[in-house]
């Protein structure tokens, strides 16, 4: 009876330590190379701005996940697949100069699931010896971890009026 | 010894279904009202147009988590927190002939995990005997799952430029 008692403890002890390593597994990754995922976007972010910044379109396009369903929105505008979102921006900013140098600040990055992020930020573009940005606006971007690590999904960018 | 076994079993059988138990738990209510997400997020935008075509901004506003943490983006601008947010509807809209017809369009809902989702759309505002919305735009919305059902917790629009 002793013995069965012990044993009923075990087993809730193990049920225990199932659920809970169950729970923690939705949560974080076991991986040892793992990655908090505001620093993770964070990076990927700095990796567009450099990109942008040395006239690198397909660079600044890798943080986007290379799929048919990556959406951006502008304006009254959708736009659908990365194919599509990088041609966009390629007739957009077909010169060096019409790019001029990104920045982006006021970051606000929250997870909403596991695998899944929400990005806020504000952007200027600015042209050298000009001190006012020639574009301003804001942009929401839904980050998802896909096996080659946080690519935007979705976003969403809209100008100063 | 053969007693053993058989709690052992019985032990990795409970162990199962304890994990099993808190992964199901993570996908779906158990409640027997269980409405899809994208039926529930339909349902919320729905009264969301028939509050504002009512000439009723707080019954709008209930489509939005009464959060301090809810977020509303537009132009170049960012609006923190429900209070803020409904006043700045307020001012925006102060007569009933400011505020039109409000129609959405578009719809695309997706989950983004069990008690978030995505909803892009369209929206135009008319005025009675005008053919041509006076306002037209598009929208990126984020619903979270609350205890009072799925509530817009950040609005991203942007107007036809």
């Amino acid at each position: 009876m002793k013995r069965t008692v012990l044993l009923f403890i075990a087993c809730a002890v193990v049920a225990t330590l199932a659920a809970h390593g169950q729970r923690r597994g939705t949560q974080k990754p076991a991986s040892e190379s793992y990655v908090a995922p505001d620093a993770a976007i964070n990076r990927v972010l700095d990796a567009q701005v450099a990109a942008w910044n040395r006239g690198d379109i397909d660079g600044f396009m890798d943080g986007y996940a290379r799929s048919a369903e990556t959406t951006f929105i502008s304006g009254d505008t959708i736009t659908r697949g990365w194919q599509t979102v990088l041609e966009r921006y390629k007739r957009g900013y077909d010169t060096r100069e019409k790019m001029g140098t990104l920045q982006f600040s006021e970051l606000d990055i929250r997870p909403l699931a596991s695998d899944t992020a929400r990005a806020l930020g504000r952007f200027t573009l600015t042209r050298p010896n000009e001190e006012e940005p020639f574009a301003r606006g804001r942009f929401t971007l839904l980050f998802r971890r896909t096996v080659g690590g946080w690519r935007i999904i979705h976003d969403h960018t809209s100008a100063a009026g």
